[in-house]
C-alpha cells in the first residue's frame, strides 16, 4: 500500500463542507428551464411553490449563487452518519493487477442505505421550517422513500409514500423500514386519489409505475393543507444538495494530496453523479483543472447514449412541467427485467447540459456484466454494493483494466452510492445464473422518441 | 453537544489496536476448562485439534499471556471496515431528556452487518495458513455464516455453511448474501451428512435446530480431508478476537479524555458482550478502575439471571465437550416467538466466571420492550438496529432514564452489534402489534435443568 494513504479517509467535522456548491452559478450554458406544459413558459416561483416548498422553489430557479449555507440543524444530521468514507480499494487494485489507483466514496453507512439521505434531510427540513405538516413523495427501488421515512421521523414530520405496487409487494422488507420510521406507505395505484382510482377503472390488474405513483404523489401534495411533494432525483435542488458527496471527496483527496484522473457515477436521475462531480466539474468550468467525468447508465435504459436532448414530461401522467434533458421519450418502460434503479426515462436538466457541451461523457454497460463486477468487488472489497452502485464499479474496473493495458498509473474515484442489502432476489437471480440482458431496439427508443411533446 | 465531543470519533489507522487482549490473563479465578464428554476429563490441545485448527487450539487453552500479537494479513483486514465509530448518541440523549452521556461503539458498518466478521477473518486465516482447504460451520440466525463467508472468499478458503432449515427457507436474502460471497450453504438437517439422515430418518418434518447444525458441521469437518470446524461465540477463542471491539472503545475514550460509568452488551453467547467490556474487564481485575458491566439476555432465554452454573454440553445433540457455563439446560428450546438471536442456551466460560466472582451484572429484557426501544433509536439515531442489539439499547436507555431520575450525569456507553437489515419480518410484527413475550415458568426451567450431566 502507499505509504501516506490510508485505506479509508475520513474527515473530521470540523473538515466538513459547510456550504452546499451550486455547479450552475459557474456554467457558461445554463440548464434549460423548466416549462408550463401548458403555456409552454418557463415555470414561475409561483407555479412551482403550489407543489413545492417555497424554499427548495428558489433553490430549483437560482442559476447564479455558487455557495449555499447549509442550515445548523442539517449539519448536525449530517454529522450522524457522514462525513462518508473515501476508500482506497487496495484490494480490488490487486486482484486486478493494475497500476492505476482505485478510490471509491461510499454513501451506504446509513440505515437509508445510499447517498439519499443527504437530499431527503435537507427537504424535510425546509418543509418543517416553512411550518408544514408533512411531505408526499413516491418510491421505486424504496431508497428515496426509506431516505424520506428517516429524515421525517427525525424531524417530526408526517411522511406520506406512494409506493409501486409491485414493489411494495415484492419488497416488502423496505417497507417495512419505512413504517418503522412512522411513515405511511401506500401501494399505487391506490383508491385514495382520484388519479389512482382512474387508473385502476381503466387497468385493473395493473401493478403500478412511477410515474404513476408520481401523480398519486402530486394530487396528495396539492391537495392537502399543509403538505407539498418532494421528488429524490432529477431536480437542480437535489443536485445542490447532493453536492456534499463531491465536495467531501474533494476535500479528501486535498488532504491526501492526490488529485483524481477520472471521475466515475452511475446516473439514473442523476443526483448522486451530479453531487460526486460537482466541485471537480465546477474547476472544469472555471478552466482551473481538468478530469474525465464518465457517467454510467445500463444499456436496458440509456438516456445519454441513446436518448434525444429536447424539451420531455418528467412523468409518465404528463402533468409535471416539462424538462429539457437527454431522454428516451416519457413513455418509454425499461424492460421488467432490469434488476436496479436507474430506470428513469429521462436526465437531469443540469447534466444534460454539461453533457451536451461535451464536458462529461457516458458509457451504457449490460446487467450480467454489472453483476459480475458487483460479485467481484463484493468478495475483494467485502461491501455488497446496490445494483445501481455497481454500474459505476463495472466502468471504474473497465477503466483499471485499460490502465493495466497501457501501464498508466491512472487515479480512478466513482461513487459507491449504496449497499444491495435490499436487493438479493437480483443477485440471487445472478448467483442461480439464469439473469439476462435486455438492450433496446432502435426502433423502440424511435417509437418512444416519436410521442415527443412540440415545443416552439 | 459538549464541545470535545463529536458525534463520532473514529481512531486513525495508526491508533487501531496491534494485539488482542486476553482477559484470562488477569482472572484470577480462571474460567473452567473444557471437559472431553466420554472421560470428563479436560480436553487436551490434541483433542481439540481434531476439531479447531491448531493455533486457534493454542488460543483456547492459553490462560496466561495477557496481548497477543495480530497478524498483518488480519490488521489489513480489519482496515476494510474498521475501526468501527464511537458514537455519542446526541439525539438520543435530548430525546430522552437525560443528564446522562451516551456513547455507542457500532459495528454494523460492514456488510455481514455485525461484530461477527471480527473473528471470521482471524478463525478463516489460521485456517488458510495451516494449509487447509476449508471451513465448516452452522449459522442460525445468518449474520455469523454470512461474516465466515466474507472472509473465506477474501482468502480463497472454501465455507461449508449449514444453515437451520426455517431460517434458510424464512431468510432466503441473508442465504443469497452467503452464496454471493461463494459459500455454499446446506439446509439442515441434510441427506449429506449420517446424523442429518438420522434426524430426518427419526423426524420427517422438523424444521432444524442450531445444535444439529454443529453436529452437521463438525461431521463435515472431521470427515473431510483439510477442513476444520469454526464457531462464531461462547469459545474463549472468539472473546479474545473480539476484544478489537473493547480495545478500540478504550482508546477512543482515552482520546476524548472520558471515562465511562457503566459498560452495557447484549449477551447471546457472549462474543460480543466479551469483546467490549475486556479492556476495562481487565483494569478492574488489575485494581486500577471500576466500572459497572452490565449483561442484557432476552427474558425468553435467562441463562445468566435464571440459569445454572454448572458443566453441560455446548449443543443439543452432546457431541461436544462439555463446558462450565450458566447453563439453562442443552435441550432448552426457546420460545419460537423470539424474534432475535441470542437463543443460546449457555453462556461463554469465561464470562460465567467474571459473573460467579460477582465482578459483572446482568438483566433480562422483554422483547417487546426491546422492539420498543429499537424503534425509538432508529427514529432518534438513524441507524435500524438488528433486535439483538437491541437488548442493549433497551437496557442503555433504562439507565439513562434512571440518571433522569437522580440527576446523575453518568456515562453510559453500550455495544451496538449490528443492523436490522434482514430482521424485517420481526420488525414487522411490531409494527403491526401481532409481537408478543414469552417467560419460561420456573417448573420449564426446573425440567430442563434436571437433565443436566452428572460430573464428579
Amino acid at each position: 500500500m502507499d505509504k501516506n494513504i490510508p485505506y479509508k479517509t475520513y474527515l473530521s467535522e470540523d473538515e466538513m463542507p459547510r456550504q452546499w456548491y451550486n455547479m450552475r452559478a459557474d456554467m457558461k450554458n445554463k440548464p434549460a428551464p423548466l416549462l408550463n406544459p401548458g403555456t409552454h413558459k418557463p415555470m414561475t416561483a409561483e407555479e412551482l411553490s403550489v407543489v413545492f416548498c417555497d424554499e427548495l422553489v428558489q433553490q430549483e430557479l437560482d442559476n447564479t449563487t455558487a455557495y449555499i449555507d447549509i442550515p445548523q440543524e442539517i449539519l448536525d444530521f449530517y454529522k450522524m452518519y457522514r462525513p462518508s468514507p473515501l476508500v482506497r480499494a487496495y484490494c480490488l487494485e490487486k486482484v486486478l493487477d493494475t497500476p492505476a489507483k482505485i478510490y471509491y466514496k461510499f454513501e451506504g453507512n446509513n440505515t437509508s442505505g445510499s447517498h439519499k439521505l443527504n437530499s431527503a434531510i435537507a427537504q424535510a427540513y425546509y418543509a418543517k421550517k416553512q411550518g408544514l405538516k408533512g411531505v408526499t413523495t413516491e418510491t421505486g427501488a424504496g431508497q428515496w422513500g426509506t431516505a424520506l421515512s428517516m429524515a421525517c421521523a427525525y424531524l417530526g414530520l408526517d411522511c406520506k409514500v406512494f409506493m409501486v405496487k409491485v414493489s411494495y409487494e415484492q419488497k416488502p422488507f423496505r417497507r417495512e423500514v419505512m413504517r418503522t420510521y412512522g411513515a405511511s406507505v401506500t401501494p399505487s395505484p391506490s383508491e385514495t386519489t382520484e388519479v389512482g382510482k382512474r387508473i385502476l377503472a381503466a387497468h385493473p390488474g395493473t401493478t403500478g409505475s412511477l410515474g404513476c405513483a408520481i401523480s398519486e404523489a402530486v394530487e396528495v401534495a396539492v391537495g392537502s393543507e399543509g403538505y407539498r411533494y418532494v421528488l429524490g432525483s432529477v431536480l437542480n435542488q437535489v443536485l445542490l444538495h447532493q453536492s456534499i458527496i463531491g465536495l467531501e471527496t474533494h476535500a479528501a483527496f486535498k488532504k491526501l494530496g492526490v488529485k483524481p484522473d477520472v471521475i466515475i457515477g452511475c446516473a439514473g436521475g442523476g443526483s448522486n453523479l451530479g453531487g460526486l462531480i460537482s466541485p471537480f466539474m465546477g474547476e472544469k468550468l472555471r478552466g482551473e483543472a481538468d478530469y474525465r467525468i464518465i457517467a454510467v447508465e445500463p444499456a436496458s435504459c440509456p438516456s445519454f447514449t441513446r436518448g434525444k436532448y429536447a424539451y420531455d414530461f418528467c412523468d409518465t401522467g404528463m402533468v409535471c412541467p416539462l424538462a429539457k434533458m437527454y431522454t428516451l421519450g416519457s413513455n418509454f418502460i425499461p424492460s421488467a427485467n432490469h434488476a436496479g434503479g436507474l430506470r428513469y426515462h429521462g436526465m437531469s436538466s443540469t447534466l444534460s447540459q454539461l453533457y451536451a457541451d461535451g464536458l462529461m461523457e457516458a458509457v451504457s454497460v449490460e446487467q450480467t456484466s454489472v453483476f459480475a463486477a458487483a460479485e467481484q468487488f463484493a468478495r475483494t472489497e467485502g461491501i455488497l454494493p446496490a445494483p445501481e452502485s455497481s454500474h459505476a464499479i463495472r466502468a471504474a474496473i473497465n477503466e483499471a483494466l485499460r490502465c493495466k493495458q497501457t501501464g498508466e498509473e491512472e487515479t480512478i474515484v466513482f461513487g459507491l452510492t449504496g449497499t444491495g442489502y435490499f436487493d438479493m432476489v437480483a443477485y440471487q437471480k445472478y448467483n442461480d445464473g439464469v439473469m439476462s440482458d435486455y438492450i433496446p431496439t432502435d426502433e423502440e427508443i424511435a417509437e418512444s422518441l416519436s410521442k415527443l411533446p412540440k415545443i416552439d
